[in-house]
């Protein structure tokens, strides 16, 4: 199946996110395939016998979220540099998040941008890096800080990919998913508590969702000036766990769920969530071996942790919510610090 | 006088380009300047006493197209991380072509792109590095092969910054001005023969006509796909000087004469300019003391280095040429290597 993209307010960019086996891919000019080492002994022959290029370069970095920095983007251009690509080749981004975020930042970086096609191989990055066009690295400020908005030619959706990947990292994925639905579509939300995501059929309707939604979102906002924020559901408080975790403890959709249970908190608490909504998006996430309760050494420490957050622009302070009911969002950033406390007292 | 620009292919970019003294600046959010070395003892005083701004960082490097490196968008990059702009600052670029360059590409880079502000005070980055977009850096395999293309919110030309401009620098400014006559605009052409430059009222309409044409080659071709190539006229041969004379002997603007002259030598050959023509333009630029002719030591590898040059994707060389009379244009990427070397020869 085939999801259609237009992004109508960026240049009027359009491309096509393919949702089946790989297909056969042709390219006129030279290539290269950017890969880390954990996914190139598993995938990388798969895709290099479904394509035909005049070159075909390889990179394959390290697999981690601690080389997604400066240094392994110049390692990766000096590569194509070497290689002498040229302003019509293509780079093809064959991994998860991390590689899609650095592949498609090196694209819109070498001669000042050359094409680049995803071929996302963790569901979290079918469903959430896949759509979007956020490219970029880490720094020691913080995540993602440098960047560039910038978007794929084609997008890749092989759910065989998944067979490989580590149960954790498929349910972190399905956090997202979740995510989605929660804040924009009751019906799927339902569609996900009733089928069995085990099962492949279903599973690539839930990806197709997905990205749908997502790709309404990103066309109505593309740089992130309103809506695009609502993506952001549990993401206030994830990037705070992550920070005081370091990173370690928790795989990003994990911290997610656990940001998604803490903002239902304090939704419920305004009025903007029924208890028993609140307890099914738990009960929905738990199904999936999720976490959904974290443990706050220092209630100061974590509330500050909030401004550190480069989303807070202006010192104020962005809680994404549900508007009343499970499907539904609102971006509220009037909230009184007590508040907050007196949900977060609850994980102390 | 004002140069609205409206790069309706763009994602509907609209920006003004003041020619005038500087104007009073003022801004609701933190801001950076970006300067270097030699503008800052003696325009930063000006432009601190025109602004108005929360909070005002700025950042001084060296000086010097050796300096238009990775590393020092890092060392720009840190010092704005340092002093916690966010997504609604602006950068400043306070200087020539180096500066504008790497303020805008450092612009787009931070926190996936934040506004950035020209004020150019060399002639060249007047009328050539305002407009268009294009930002970035070198690196060990050629110039501005690293960058984005990221446009302005605004751009204020001040002719009086040009006061304090070495009279070698200000050639090499005209020489552009020249480049876009002799390729747009008969007109114009006239109108540089026919005046002198030197006055402060003809130069302001002399950088006014080289911005408007510019900006409607630029809004045609965003991403030089097509006719935007035009605006090389005479780099091709200059990038190779350049090149061949490690960017110490010739400044930009004045390798660029000497391109246009390389040029015209080929457009006359080709029947494609009259030889009176060809005369005409050299006396023009000799008139601001530009340097019209190079010693080639050895042709082949003069041609060679061609090759090189990262707007010859596939292998083609794309000459720039007058297309029968000054103020016409043509893309030609088909003439015989003996030709062209017929034509060098004359230089050896």
């Amino acid at each position: 199946m085939i999801v259609p993209i237009h992004l109508t307010n960026s240049n009027d960019i359009q491309y096509d996110i393919t949702i089946d086996n790989l297909p056969y891919l042709e390219f006129k000019n030279k290539i290269a395939i950017i890969t880390n080492e954990t996914i190139a002994p598993l995938h990388l022959d798969h895709l290099l016998d479904h394509l035909k290029a005049p070159q075909v370069t390889v990179v394959t970095i390290k697999d981690g979220e601690e080389y997604k920095n400066m240094q392994t983007i110049e390692t990766i251009l000096d590569e194509l540099f070497e290689n002498r690509l040229d302003r019509k080749s293509t780079l093809i981004a064959l991994g998860g998040g991390v590689i899609g975020d650095m592949t498609g930042f090196c694209a819109s970086l070498y001669q000042r941008g050359i094409e680049f096609v995803q071929i996302p191989t963790t569901l979290l990055s079918q469903v959430d890096a896949s759509v979007g066009g956020k490219t970029g690295v880490n720094n020691r400020y913080g995540k993602n800080l440098v960047g560039a908005f910038y978007q794929p030619s084609a997008v890749y959706i092989d759910p065989n990919f998944l067979k490989t990947l580590p149960p954790r990292e498929f349910a972190a994925g399905i956090a997202e998913v979740i995510k989605m639905a929660v804040m924009f579509d009751k019906d799927f939300f339902e569609y996900i508590k009733r089928e069995d995501i085990s099962d492949p059929e279903i599973l690539k309707q839930c990806i197709k969702r997905s990205v749908e939604l997502k790709a309404q979102v990103v066309n109505q906002d593309e740089k992130e000036a309103g809506i695009r924020a609502v993506l952001n559901y549990g993401h206030t408080f994830a990037h705070v766990i992550e920070n005081e975790t370091q990173y370690k403890t928790f795989l990003h959709g994990e911290a997610v769920a656990i940001g998604m249970v803490m903002a239902n908190e304090l939704a419920v608490e305004l009025g903007l969530l029924s208890v028993s909504d609140g307890i099914e998006i738990e009960a929905l996430l738990a199904r999936y071996d999720l976490p959904t309760s974290y443990h706050i050494e220092d209630l100061d420490a974590f509330y500050e942790h909030f401004y550190l957050d480069k989303k807070s622009a202006n010192n104020s302070i962005k809680f994404i919510l549900t508007n009343g009911q499970i499907g539904t969002h609102i971006i509220k950033s009037d909230i009184d610090e007590s508040v907050v406390k007196k949900v977060l007292e609850r994980f102390v």
